[in-house]
């Protein structure tokens, strides 16, 4: 790559700054991090820069803004829209905040944690156990993921249904801002309305206004008890219906309420070795039902969830159920609902579309939306899991059979996805429901989204990154040319 | 008043739009309007709007926006800070929300409601308790608190402790933007990451970037359950002890938790003709716990809270303690903590100061502020009380005994508010917990908040107001001279 003498300057300036420890261009260094997880997005950059401490960012990017630096941050890179891959100019620098990975304090007695940004989501959960407490957040990315990446996403999970997405686990928040300045929002305050809440417009802002450097969390005693139940279901409208019965029968225990259909557990069940099914017999669709309590014990919040499901059988809401009998059965159900996406890559090609529409009105979508992509490209096949607890499934659409893989991605596949966000777009869902929008839906966010909120982002953007630096090419659509006229 | 050619052009227009019912000059319908509830900010306007439609709302800012005419959009006039009532100038149209007060649908298997701006609050508790449902936020002046004020200032009341404020209550939201263009985010959708969160942007905006229109709002269903006691305690720090305790013990269903120093109560014995102290002697500080469960009836309750209190007491943590025996009696302890504000007026004049810091600090805050304002302005008297359990609390200073009503306020209570506020700074609290900052918080947000906060604040209100029609003067501080070079 060759560097031009503005970017040389920067480096030098950049590596008075942060050390040996701190930049690297090393090729074989950066390597790791320009490509995504799943290998989808690849990009350059001239440096990689790991600072140690906020103030360490701060500095940076007032150096990046000082030489025009386009500035990608990254977390534990586990992103799934492209969020913290630089496009392929060369002309970033990517910016790490691995090495910032310190719990500053955990106060089990107020339910607080301030992290920095770089703490891998497990090890908060390691060290909250430790205190008889739980940070009410998971997801299968725990062991990679970054605080500040979760932060930046508005993560969400298993849990949301019960807890709410990250965003509902920030207590206080900082940040470093296009300038470099820092915005100190840590401070748990209950409440606060001094003027607009700043810290709700960085968290999800996927460092496109500012990069999260430390946040607070909010933490929850340990869990006393827990119960899980595989549920074997008629159809998915008759999901819904035990939704709201066993969320008004277990009240605020109820965790999680996910949906798997009979071919995706099918699927499951031959891709892993000694998988058994939960139930006797197959079953249209399945449900997952997770519980969690403070106050009972596992025993007691069992045979609660034991009375209600026997009361939604005696009211046909349900086919068959069965009660997990301990942590180990519980986590092999868990284990089943894990492995839908590694089972589905096995079968092929596939499309994968994380969507959400009003919880009401999922069941009708997806009983509508899938014949209609089933029958506009013959030979694939329409899958629809999650969390429909949410309002929020993963809607996959599987390749036919003797399709090219890489070449019916980007030919028909991405046909299909256009048609998929269309459809939810028309059902007044959102094309991006957990993952964000980052690189990957930024053209169709910019297609569909209403023009008004568009509108509202680009002036926002435009305002606390005048400069265009903070994570370009993510999130903010870009003017076309006919609407800029 | 007198009226210019533009602002003669502009009312012709608006008549025009909104029709004889929409649009009033007369004097005698503004004066109710133009100045706040306590009768202490006061201004005037060329005319008061009353829009039927959020069309009509939209078509009326985009006149304003042609004609350059500021609004000053206004629900119940209840409001705290001023937020809602015009300067002098005379040359702001008043916009009410009033007529706008349908309740456009109420769905109890949902958990929603949408509400239009005008719906006063009182009249969506009452919808909701028809459905068997419950709306979970309430304060003193809900008879005439609108649902957009409530969401505009992002308002808080005695039930935060459990169920968040406003902005954990709105699930959707309907907004005129300062072009008339109009932010249609009404749908429910429980996860979407499509870009920054627009909708947390225009909760608590004091109508500065948009005017809420309507809201997408949770219920939940009515709790069968409630239980109050009144404790007496030997201190404040004891009383953040007893809150511990009693989280850890009542869970979920603590959704409040009060503390009234013995002068107030005492103020409020004297002042209400027939009220009885709820406790055989005084104790330094009172405790008023609510509990309440979906659940449970309310004898469980009851008798859960009875067990948890006699095992504080039995700890030590707490002098004595009455469990209200039914529902009158439980008003009735609210009825003591909701009439401190008017016993405290039949004393003489106040300052009176909304505001947090962290819930771990609060008691070494009071105990630290008020000899420090007693002494430094000899004869007042410090009084706090409130939330505790959201690290919020009503800090009153009274005047001395000799003090000249109206001249006090304006001389010696204008310096202890500075006080006050400066404190709540150092300790690293907000000087703005529930009731915003209007105008009259403008001047203390500018001189204490931190720069880098208000540096965002100003450019997102100018990306999104960038004529500075919308509510000027409110929420975000003018830069100063000597910054502005």
């Amino acid at each position: 790559m060759t560097i031009n003498q503005n970017q040389k300057a920067f480096l030098g300036a950049a590596r008075e700054l942060l050390g040996e420890k701190g930049l690297t261009c090393d090729e074989d260094d950066l390597i790791p991090w320009t490509t995504d997880w799943r290998g989808r997005y690849s990009g350059s950059a001239i440096a990689l820069a790991s600072p140690a401490s906020t103030d360490e960012v701060a500095a940076l990017v007032k150096l990046c803004a000082d030489y025009s630096i386009p500035i990608v941050p990254q977390g534990g890179n586990s992103g799934m829209a492209g969020g913290a891959t630089p496009d392929d100019s060369g002309t970033s620098i990517l910016l790490s905040l691995r090495r910032m990975n310190a719990i500053l304090s955990l106060d089990a007695e107020a339910g607080q944690c301030v992290c920095q940004a770089g703490v891998i989501l497990q090890t908060l959960h390691e060290a909250a156990e430790k205190l008889d407490q739980r940070f009410p957040l998971t997801l299968g990315g725990k062991g990679s993921a970054t605080i500040g990446g979760l932060v930046s996403t508005n993560a969400g999970g298993t849990q949301v249904l019960r807890h709410g997405t990250m965003r509902s686990q920030v207590l206080g928040l900082e940040a470093v801002l296009a300038d470099g300045s820092i915005f100190n929002g840590l401070t748990a305050l209950k409440k606060d309305n001094r003027g607009f809440d700043l810290k709700q417009l960085l968290i999800g802002s996927e460092g496109t206004i500012g990069i999260v450097t430390a946040v607070n969390l909010r933490l929850l005693p340990a869990a006393s008890g827990r119960a899980t139940a595989w549920i074997g279901l008629p159809s998915i409208t008759g999901a819904r219906t035990l939704l709201r019965y066993v969320e008004r029968a277990m009240g605020e225990s109820l965790e999680g309420f996910e949906v798997v259909p009979d071919h995706c557990l099918e699927s499951v069940l031959d891709h892993l070795a000694d998988a058994r099914p939960p139930l006797a017999q197959g079953h249209k669709w399945n449900a997952l039902i997770e519980c969690m309590s403070a106050d009972s014990d596992s025993a007691a919040l069992r045979e609660k969830l034991e009375g209600v499901l026997a009361g939604a059988m005696e009211a046909g809401l349900l086919e068959d159920a069965v009660i997990a009998s301990n942590e180990y059965q519980s986590e092999t159900f868990w284990n089943l609902r894990d492995s839908i996406s590694a089972a589905e890559r096995a079968l092929g090609p596939a499309m994968q579309h994380d969507i959400s529409v009003p919880v009401e009105q999922m069941p009708e979508f997806i009983l509508a939306a899938i014949p209609q992509i089933e029958n506009t490209f013959p030979g694939t096949r329409g899958v629809a899991f999650g969390h429909l607890g949410d309002g929020n499934v993963h809607f996959h659409v599987l390749a036919p059979q003797d399709a090219v893989p890489g070449e019916w991605e980007e030919s028909t596949g991405k046909q299909i996805s256009s048609h998929v966000y269309d459809l939810v777009t028309q059902w007044g869902g959102s094309i991006s429901a957990e993952h964000g929008i980052g690189q990957m839906k930024v053209g169709d966010f910019g297609r569909l989204g209403d023009p008004v909120a568009l509108g509202m982002i680009r002036s926002v953007k435009a305002a606390l990154d005048p400069k265009g630096l903070m994570n370009p090419g993510k999130l903010v659509p870009l003017i076309e040319a006919s609407e800029s006229g």
